[in-house]
């Protein structure tokens, strides 16, 4: 819906003490001043302002590359981010990774009642700025509101759409033993700020989540020529789910080598005392990417270059295996079997 | 994610007495599980199994439309329609009141803690049910779970896109004075429907929701070759909302005929005794469309010859107002505005 058109009927929002209440989800007067203050305000582009029930974008040039996620990270606000930028991060990486660009998001808000409009309007910023940061534009967007009680102050539901020129696509099942197993930087930095703050835990060095956006970074390393077979961002489950997954649509196996995998000091002592392993903890601005093995020196170079890839590392290699294990060399020497957890460790971590 | 390569890994879910947990969203193996017993079992195709991050789909075929929508209903299950079922439709017709065709659907689930699984496989085997009616694929998804007390059971977010040929768009800017407005059929069921289950009212004749996708009817209608200006679906703020939005977006007054209106009249008995106004209520399976006038008759019988549009009408006229009111002649012969609800009249319509 278009606002603007209707700012004869409205006065604006208190975003100093004012609140959420369901007259914001009611289609109203109320919604309306909502969207022109706040989502309007901090969204604005011609796309939004089109004010129909859909949005018409511009003819596609390339294949479509789709996807969503619902984001109820808990809490809000975290070190190093907040749901807003995160749910811009989470969708945009999710398009990256699949080689294609992104350049549209829609947003579904779920607001309970009686958040703080203050509070709302830090996340709205902090979306647009990662919007604009990231190359996106939010061209769609909804707000719903529950009663105190049936929500979690606010869940955001992104789903992004880039396009794919055409060519080899770059998929989970395209690994093949000998292909070599890259990551760009240190594991765990988004889960453990996230532990940090729920437990109310402080590190001589503050924590903070690595969330971001990795389309620079895909794009530096596509860029390279180098024949990538995959890339994933190890969010939920971390790189241990992540790596289960691909060895398992290619139907190999993946040995892993523990003393080049980079853990932040600081994270692995949080690790300990929480009784975290860095694998299974989900990770907001970090991907892994699979390539032919003599493309390896060529990608990592690529992704050193660019600054969300400095601390990025060969970290394994695919091997032939019918049973797709994933097993790791341990720092000691050792090997053991890497797998997906089965219950939750974390929840609500994104 | 795709689940089925791990089927070695999981154990079937209870789908008679489990319930929803937190391990559900964990990214771990009962994610998996929940994926392939459930989301993967009732959406199968193929762009959900390529298990990648995001979903590849084809080259686009002329430019694309986007829309989405949270849903929160409140009941899950009402008459005539469910929120799975409500998802469905809700974006679809978003989509198709563009111009569009729909075709692709993704979906964000988020669960609270304890919901029975049976009731999310009803929900998932309607929304199921209603994407293959529309014609529509469900092409990506993510599913988070959050504690019990953070949610009220369900949560979804669609999002939906659609492809618009080459030629002129509609849009809610483009009436001019004499257009003629019609409407697909009666106001006011899907609000009653709801507000019927949650207030405990039984009447003589059941009293269900419309929810339905449009996209048939709006195919037939473009079919038509009428000169279409506008097509919008009264949804939350009901009718009184939309014409006012379209008022305000191309510059004109617009007066309606209330003699012209169908409403039920178990609907209307119903809205006297809750108070409220048919105009204000949602639907989920009408929409109205704005035309020249020299088309009205044309467009009329093309909208009739639906099964989704038998009871349409022509129910008012644009007219020269720098104001932009929406008027209505009463039954009686006077004339009131008719404005948005500044307020909340039906919480968690949608």
């Amino acid at each position: 819906m278009s606002a603007e058109i209707k700012k004869g009927y409205i006065r604006p929002l208190d975003l100093r003490n004012g609140r959420v209440d369901m007259s914001h989800g009611s289609g109203g007067r109320a919604m309306v001043q909502l969207i022109t203050d706040l989502f309007s305000k901090h969204f604005a582009n011609d796309y939004l302002s089109q004010g129909n029930d859909g949005t018409l974008l511009p003819e596609a040039k390339g294949r479509i590359v789709v996807s969503t996620d619902s984001h109820v990270v808990s809490p809000l606000f975290f070190p190093g981010g907040d749901i807003g930028c995160l749910s811009v991060h989470g969708t945009v990486n999710d398009v990256a990774v699949m080689g294609a660009t992104p350049l549209y998001l829609t947003a579904g808000f779920i607001l309970e009642e009686g958040f703080p409009l203050k509070d709302l309007a830090r996340i709205v910023e902090s979306m647009a700025k990662a919007a604009k940061e990231a190359g996106v534009t939010i061209v769609a967007g909804d707000t719903k509101v529950v009663e105190q009680g049936n929500g979690d102050g606010v869940f955001i539901t992104t789903t992004g759409l880039g396009f794919l020129p055409d060519g080899d696509e770059l998929s989970g099942d395209r690994v093949r033993p000998g292909d070599v197993v890259l990551l760009s930087g240190t594991l765990g930095d988004h889960g453990v700020a996230i532990m940090s703050q729920r437990e109310n835990l402080s590190f001589d060095t503050p924590i903070l989540s690595d969330t971001a956006a990795l389309n620079g970074l895909v794009a530096t390393m596509l860029a390279s020529g180098a024949n990538l077979k995959v890339m994933r961002d190890p969010t939920r489950g971390g790189l241990a789910a992540t790596v289960n997954e691909i060895s398992h649509q290619s139907g190999v196996g993946i040995h892993l080598d523990e003393a080049n995998i980079p853990v932040r000091a600081e994270v692995e002592a949080a690790c300990e005392l929480l009784g975290l392993d860095p694998l299974n903890i989900a990770n907001e601005g970090k991907l892994i990417a699979i390539c032919a093995k003599e493309d390896s020196d060529l990608l990592l170079a690529a992704m050193r270059s660019h600054p969300l890839g400095e601390r990025s590392a060969i970290i394994g290699q695919a091997v032939e295996d019918p049973n797709c294990f994933v097993q790791i060399r341990t720092r000691f020497g050792g090997r053991r079997m890497v797998d997906w957890l089965s219950g939750e460790q974390l929840p609500r971590i994104c």
